[in-house]
């Protein structure tokens, strides 16, 4: 049984405006809207630690070279450091650009108000700000107001305003505007609103030039979003001379709908929005207009605020506000260009693999599964986007791989690989940094350290032994229907072996060579591409990488080698003797390879090709040979 | 110019459906939905270190307790980890309450649903949830898939699954649901989510007592989230049989409206809501579900879930999780219950007031400026309400003194301690905390500390030397148009002066005794409370509190004297006393007091009252004595 009590009583559900015409359900967002950043009113009045002048300041630059137009910097009738920070701004020659209009706030009082222009004395365009709520809770519970008296002092502070702003002389050098917020809107009577906003826009005058910002807050977020959009609809449709006023809109969160109000509400009619970067302000906050400006930026719609560099604002925006931004926050957080889980990260890396071979470049058009906005614009990484744990599947690690060691691995190996990372995960119980994982993926494929199985020396002969008829007189003979010969030096846990095989080319030669030593490997599975082959075709630089996977003859178990070399051949080599070090390594014990003697000692010693790391490929002349030949060469142990 | 580029050809506008007849902005929300809590799926598949087996456990039971009937445990195929914790819930004894159904995600493959089945086996109530993208972007990038292979992939699949669960004999223990859903629903087309859904159900073949849930999930929230409330007002008026269908919203929170799309999704017909408690989840999360149901909270409709220990909540999912809660988080975040301005503590401090003087109840109706919910039904505390930095005007501080210590300040109070508030927070570059205010306070209005000037030892009496006219034989002069005599010992600075003073009261005759050591104060206001009146009337814990704010003569300097004592009279004498020490620190040097001699030495000692500490009120006989007399008794140093 519920503790939590019967809300039926306590709590009752808001009643909705009856707008049985509305329009705006129907309507999209076709623009961005007037942005109002009030991150240094309404954000900064809420921090635990408000921000000091300095901090201030850099937060002001930062908006500014965002792109924002009106920024509210304070409430300065409430304290020195915002009526000093103000005076800053105003005093410093060329901080504040001449298209930044400077908003300041200020209570329905004429004393606070005249405080509050006389912090703007000699700013060359300023929004005079003040608020007076309407609701009846606020009207009975804060002020002891009627409604004729709010209405009233909202006309009296309107007039007073207009004398010591617009109206005076001393002001002149000043571009005035005006907003008046009908503090609590959003829990006011639609009527008594219009009722003062008209008294208000009547005190002011206001004309098609020069706007009267009617600013209609939710100052506590009451309903479902769609509400407040009934309300900005009748509002829009119910002021008179609708061409002198701007509409703007100030949501709080308390509902978790700021965001979808803010939207729902310009469809209805509204111009212009207050709110704050990442949603800072009182209780849940305002609005957030960073996702507001992206959310319009996916639709195709500049926001004219410039986020490319997110990073860095979130940055300043933490050092500011001492409030972290939350690894869930739409388009900021740490966590929202990331994928773990297998299904999401296999989609994504498809995404881009059909990206990049559709050749689509980064301004065309942007469709991946789960990224709604490509992160390169907003000035994150493609590598950040897949992180692996033990929730993922084949994708992301593969993703990973690719990204950073430029494999691309064939579906086989990314499931083997897969449960290697998950069991790693697993194991270490979170998440693997993509470091781990590339370390995982050259440890388990011995990109780096030696596998138990190492190539010395090699060459791949022409098997002529397999063609008894000789070539015609004055013709070469064709070698393709000829087998191959693969002659070499295969150290095996650091003892070295002289071996030979046949097959129809390097990688069956040397399979079959390894029956020498008692591994009896099929290939199953084989693939192989170039790395970056798409850009430098062939090249010094070019290495070659093979797949290669083996099943044990008689057996279902199935292994992957890798090989990455220069020499295409050699890179086949190493893949497959990379299989059979994983096949030892994996079935301990079987084969026996390490208490088994070598099987046989051959009279004949290979021709070594100086150096064991890079051998060319060598097709000799065929040599008279048994098909499995090996030798201990001692004294030359591995490192491994 | 911002560097944010053009998105006008990358991004595509989000095309709507065409709904001209939706009925769902008309209605409200009238009823909880059913709850699937994803947060060991879909949550904890997106957690940078996702939760180990122990984690999942404490969870799970987390969940059952709030009072979750549908919780989605693991995604057993993908993980042996989440196959092993639904063992092991499936086989624990009385761990799954018979009324829980447990579910389990799988992918549109045999195989997986065949393990995932497997994980279930024994479970009493199970829901087999399986999912397949039928979007555009996901069918041709992810799958290669075409609609109508789409559909047969669908359907096999149900089919497939209730081969081996509702029809398969060996499962007959277990009362099995189904759940299907269409992911990448928000970005499909209707018609073709229609059709696989149709197929779907008639291969499942639901009942109206076991409903077959279509889940309709926002995979990636696409547009604004009336679009998706139109999305499945479509669904739910199209599909057939809907008697026979719960329809279940799965929003995720791209665009930061996933909340609103979940409520107007509902209000377009949806049964049932997946999301995650604080909103955890793939990228930005899903949605939350502790917002969605303390949104109904306020709204007089109980969710059928218990958020009254809210804080166990969050303690419980931050340390699973290992992602905090936001600071501004909807209900649980540490700064929704706080109130920093000053306007908006004033306006919560007044609400409270008004809830008490109107006798109110906790369970009566709640309506208080910008507090959408008592916090005490989510067991937060009135005292972290209202917290006060340096951008909080009085009624925080006010606030924090009438919680504290029972000070109901007057309003020049309020305003002259929050100027102090200020200038110390301001000092500090920080919030203070309420032990910080109240030993501001304490400090500031000598509390605790002896003030320059103390009352040792006092005596009021009535000044019969005001009335020469004898009473009448047998009766006793009436007292109250006679005069009062303060005559008493004050210390200053150390020093003990006897002092004489006439006026109408004790205050005005301590104040003209007072100019006998050249403190010349008017009094300007004044006010005075019992501590804990209203619960207890009188008694001996009882003290009074005393108020005043004093001017000096010939001057506009006004200052405050705070005095509290079982004594009535004496909490006055000592409030005026502290208003004489604050008059003469905030004006050092004037008037000369510290360097001033006594003016004269009356030659007549006062009678002292035992004890300094807590003298009765005596009204003694008059004695002659001149108004004003200073005595110095020697040697009597205050601690100060």
């Amino acid at each position: 049984m519920p503790m939590l009590k019967d809300p039926s009583t306590k709590y009752k559900k808001f009643t909705p405006l009856n707008l049985p015409n509305r329009q705006w359900p129907s309507k999209t967002i076709d623009k961005p809207p007037r942005w109002l950043a009030t991150d240094l009113r309404d954000g900064n009045q809420s921090l635990v630690d408000p921000m000091n002048g300095d901090e201030k300041w850099r937060y002001f630059k930062m908006l500014v070279e965002l792109g924002y137009k009106e920024i509210e910097v304070s409430f300065p009738s409430a304290s020195q450091t915002d009526f000093d920070f103000t005076r800053r701004l105003v005093e410093t020659p060329g901080c504040v650009p001449d298209d930044v209009w400077l908003q300041v706030l200020a209570p329905c009082r004429e004393d606070l108000i005249r405080r509050t222009v006389d912090s703007l004395k000699g700013a060359k365009k300023a929004i005079l700000h003040i608020y007076l709520a309407t609701s009846e809770c606020f009207r009975r519970i804060v002020f002891n107001y009627s409604e004729e008296e709010t209405l009233e002092r909202a006309v009296a502070c309107a007039k007073y305003a207009r004398s010591i702003t617009k109206d005076d002389p001393e002001h002149a050098g000043t571009e005035w505007a005006f907003e008046f917020s009908p503090e609590t809107f959003s829990d006011s009577s639609p009527e008594f609103v219009i009722r003062v906003c008209e008294a208000v826009k009547a005190a002011w005058e206001p004309s098609v030039e020069t706007l009267l910002i009617f600013n209609l807050p939710a100052t506590v977020e009451m309903s479902t979003p769609n509400v407040y959009a009934d309300q900005i609809e009748y509002f829009c449709t119910h002021i008179s001379e609708r061409e002198k006023i701007c509409v703007s809109l100030h949501p709080h969160n308390d509902r978790g709908c700021a965001v979808a109000a803010a939207e729902l509400a310009q469809m209805a009619g509204a111009d212009r929005v207050e709110g704050c970067l990442f949603g800072n302000g009182e209780r849940t906050g305002n609005v957030d207009l960073v996702t507001l400006g992206l959310n319009l930026y996916t639709q195709g719609i500049h926001p004219n605020i410039d986020f490319s560099d997110l990073n860095r604002v979130i940055d300043t925006v933490e050092i500011c506000n001492k409030i972290p931004v939350h690894p869930r926050a739409p388009y900021g957080g740490s966590l929202v260009v990331c994928a773990f889980s297998g299904s999401h990260q296999d989609a994504i890396k498809k995404g881009f693999v059909l990206r990049e071979q559709e050749g689509k470049m980064y301004e065309d058009h942007w469709q991946l599964p789960y990224l709604p906005l490509d992160p390169q614009d907003i000035g994150r990484t493609y590598e950040a986007v897949i992180r692996v744990n033990s929730q993922s599947g084949k994708g992301g690690a593969a993703w990973i791989i690719l990204r950073k060691l430029g494999l691309d691995l064939p579906r086989g190996l990314q499931i083997a690989f897969s449960k290697v990372v998950q069991t790693r995960a697993d194991e270490l119980g979170r998440e693997l940094l993509s470091a781990e994982i590339t370390d995982l993926f050259e440890q388990t494929y011995f990109l780096r350290d030696h596998p138990r199985f190492n190539i010395i020396d090699y060459s791949i002969s022409i098997d002529r032994s397999t063609s008894p008829v000789p070539p015609a007189p004055g013709k070469t003979q064709a070698t393709s229907n000829l087998g191959r010969l693969f002659e070499g030096v295969i150290s095996i846990d650091g003892k070295e072996y002289q071996l030979q095989g046949r097959g129809n080319g390097p990688i069956s030669s040397l399979a079959n060579a390894l029956k020498g030593v008692g591994i009896n490997l099929d290939v199953a599975d084989y693939k192989e591409h170039s790395i970056n082959s798409t850009t430098t075709g062939a090249g010094s630089q070019v290495k070659a990488a093979t797949y290669i996977e083996c099943t044990a003859a008689g057996t279902s178990q199935k292994v992957w080698g890798v090989g990455i070399h220069e020499d295409v051949v050699q890179s086949s080599l190493i893949a497959l003797l990379g299989a059979a070090s994983n096949f030892v390594l994996s079935r301990p014990g079987s084969p026996v390879l390490a208490k088994q003697s070598p099987k046989r000692v051959p009279s004949q010693e290979l021709h070594l090709n100086g150096n064991g790391t890079k051998a060319p490929i060598v097709i000799s002349a065929a040599q008279d040979a048994p098909s499995q030949t090996v030798q201990i060469l001692e004294g030359k142990a591995n490192d491994m």
